[in-house]
């Protein structure tokens, strides 16, 4: 029996907080709503964009909690459960599972980088997988962790049946191409930015989540649709277009971009946590300029 | 008013895992009753060795209460009470300092690195302080975080009353001498490693945060002694001697070869949690022939 | 006037020595032969594979002269003439030029790498493609040099006439995008590794400088002319085969691999100059079998 | 026999050159001259500061018998003579000792750094070493060269009784203690930077070969004096005021600082070759501003 890949264009989702820094379900319930009904495919709950890092274990239930009621099975929901020890991810991948995540989305432990080789990596995510009641995705975010797992690390990882796939943001073709050529059929290997959307299908690549699908969840897809089609000078020109607006939420303004991007076109973005700090005026209006110039945004 | 800055020789403890890897503040205790009655001058409790990483937090409220009333104040205790967020951080120092803990460690946000400039460090570590009852002590820990602070930075992060230090592990010479000339009178800089130890007293260092004083602490105190007493001969010596027993409890064998040590002494050390693994026997051969060699544990 | 900028498969070739570490120009005009009457559209001497660090100013001189007349305009020549100063470069391109090479492959300055900026980077290749007498193409190796030049400081060069095209080695397909999206339409974007050939070229790259374009000419064609003919399938087949030879002739084993699997084709390869090492017997076969397996080298 | 181990303060002399950009080595001896009358211990041609890697074959041997028949025994003089490949640093070894050079400084080859591992540098350095008619040192300068020879690879080199010392550049106090303690006693440690060189002292290094040291040769030396008579206040408030006018020299404002700062002093300093750049008015201002500050400059 196949695995059950990940394919199309995920979302990993904004986490919303009050004015006072706390969390606000119910902007975050709304924000749920408009995914559900939009061209998505999935909906990733505490990804690096849902500022996973900085909520706590009661907070984290909850928002996979409204997340899965909200949706209602209008799309898949893929949980980030990844945190530094075995013990505590297999613990809340539990917990999210039986919440009504679809998919549980593990980053690699990072902080005892030094010490974390091979056998350390396939260890970790093959006793979450054992464990986990829903498929696994492995999740690499080297900007972020430091740790950009090896091929031969994602090989061997990919041999487990619960693992299902991987996200990786890194952007290295060549490494895109390895994972493709060298991981079982039936394990989705998804492009973990925008801005290397099109290159990784040509790849064999399933799809991608995308911080930029919080915002533009159709050019994201035109992307994927027009490649299916085998018009790969739109999927190009798409990919071209969108090269501005993706780096605007992220690499440029990062989470903070990415929420103002949100507030412009409807959606609940606000703050985020501290030490990540708002946008200021400037860079507001940048961000708006882009998404202007790109066609995401209308112009006023 | 001088601010209370830490002065001497610390230890980074070990925290303490049962066999299916709960906490087991039994053998924590025990510990630190070996701790309180030693030549240490303060204890530090969820430093990067107690693998704070991998706690929930109230697996964290429960170790620095069974530390405080171990200990009872025969030695000054530090928590480790850094988050990766603000609002994370401040109400987990709040409750160390309730418990009873005499300093808070609080390590760089890195998770947002990218994003982390020295506007958002100074706001952060200047939140956390303005809000915390006890002393705060800054602490960089750039192998495992990726992070390693400016001096600029830490210049003007010291420029707080509530922040009375730094513990570096960085052993860079030109960064520990800047670190020095351009802090407070009163604000101490303190060695993350003791094989910088001794260079980092000549440099004005008030002490360190030792690993291997977790197993050696009379050793790292001869350097301390013998450098307050002028004679660099001997602070030398011994600096050279403690090299290779460093090496085994913190670059070389991580974490599984500091808890190796203490088993090799009479202390509890036991299993680090997953993915960190313990030392195998060969690893554990190596630690003890160390040991053996620099005088810290008797030959059998 | 459109730039005559570089398209299509380039082979930078090795550099061969006698058994006493002497330049060998016999065995090199005989390679030239080989690869005159190749599928290749072009010929690099004195990339890094052509150890052109390890040469003296007289022996590139020759270098240059020998590859010129033994190819007799058959392909155009290309002559690595980048070395750390810009006086310096200037004089070996003119000199270049003089012998008869086609275009100048210019190396990033690197050793002062802290002290070059944008503004010091567009100076250097600015004045470079000012004194030129032929087409200059911007040579980044990140790998090799430690310098990855922006996308900006790229676009920033790129406006010169008489620099016609990049060579990137580094395989990030957001850069490639990125550089193909901000560069004009007669600049050529060229992939400066076979592992990410294929895509590479959906992204708009006109071609490649392949280190495994040396002993599978046909091979790296094959991508080429299948994504001309918009048959991605065979494209992107060709490339996971490649994937494995590519490596063993790159990253695996670098210039002493690519100079065994030349020797296993009949062409001269023979050992790079010390401090690299030529392959150990057991490196060898695994060479042997990796191209076999790859369909490059006929089993025996 | 002992080996002739460099001892005490060493300045990387800068290359001069006339406003057309060649060697001015009229200019180059009357700073010799200067220098020969100077308290330094030593002279060190064709350093990084030097730009060995910006002049070509020629220039560097007019540079080192200019030198050496400038100093005219005064001074010992060290030569800079490493290239990439293990037969150029030979020749170039061997000329610089025919020309009167009392030492070979030589730099860790680095351009193919993934391929060259500990057996590699071993080989290249015993080689050179086997060859040399003078004593060599060895070189490491991570920030230039992307190489920071481990110490295990250090502790081998050292084993050849024709290699006196190591200039290591990196400041990491640690590793000056491994390899004063695991380096034969007439194996010479030099701090590579001013602003390690107190520490480094005290950990048993024998000297520094320091670009502070052409502009504050008597500075440099109150530091070693201080040192070896016991005064570490003085060392250490020396060490102190000189870290800002080294930072000036070096990390900075570069090879263009310490130039501007050797016109400042009455030397001939000059600007460095392109693509290094020299400084603008503001620039100078700050470093006469930082020089006046230290001491090093009288006010004007």
């Amino acid at each position: 029996m196949a695995r059950p890949y990940p394919v199309g264009v995920f979302a990993p989702v904004a986490t919303t907080f009050t004015s006072d820094g706390s969390l606000d379900l119910e902007r975050f319930r709304a924000n749920m709503e408009w995914y559900a009904t939009s061209s998505l495919d999935g909906i990733v709950i505490m990804g690096s964009n849902g500022e996973y890092v900085s909520l706590s274990p009661d907070e984290k239930l909850a928002l996979i909690e409204a997340g899965v009621k909200a949706v209602d099975g209008r799309k898949p929901i893929v949980a980030g459960t990844g945190v530094e020890s075995t013990r505590g991810t297999i613990e809340l991948t539990k917990a999210a599972a039986e919440l009504g995540a679809n998919y549980a989305l593990v980053v690699t432990p990072h902080y005892y980088k030094p010490r974390y080789d091979k056998a350390a990596y396939v260890r970790h995510f093959h006793a979450v997988a054992d464990a986990s009641p829903i498929p696994v995705i492995v999740y690499v975010m080297a900007a972020y962790t430091g740790v950009d797992l090896p091929v031969d690390t994602v090989v061997e990882i990919a041999q487990h049946p619960n693992i299902v796939g991987i996200k990786d943001s890194g952007g290295n073709a060549p490494k895109v191409a390895e994972m493709v050529a060298r991981t079982p059929e039936d394990f989705g290997v998804l492009a973990g930015s925008a801005n290397f959307l099109y290159p990784a299908l040509c790849l064999g690549a399933t799809g991608g989540i995308l911080a930029l699908a919080n915002v533009a969840p159709d050019a994201c897809q035109e992307i994927v649709q027009a490649f299916r089609a085998g018009d790969h000078e739109r999927a190009r020109a798409t990919q071209f277009r969108l090269l501005a607006p993706n780096a605007a939420v992220t690499t440029r303004f990062g989470i903070a971009g990415l929420k103002a991007a949100m507030d412009m076109i409807g959606l609940h973005g606000g703050d985020p946590r501290p030490p990540l700090l708002p946008l200021n005026d400037a860079e507001r209006a940048e961000v708006r300029r882009i998404m202007e110039e790109a066609g995401i945004l209308a112009r006023a």
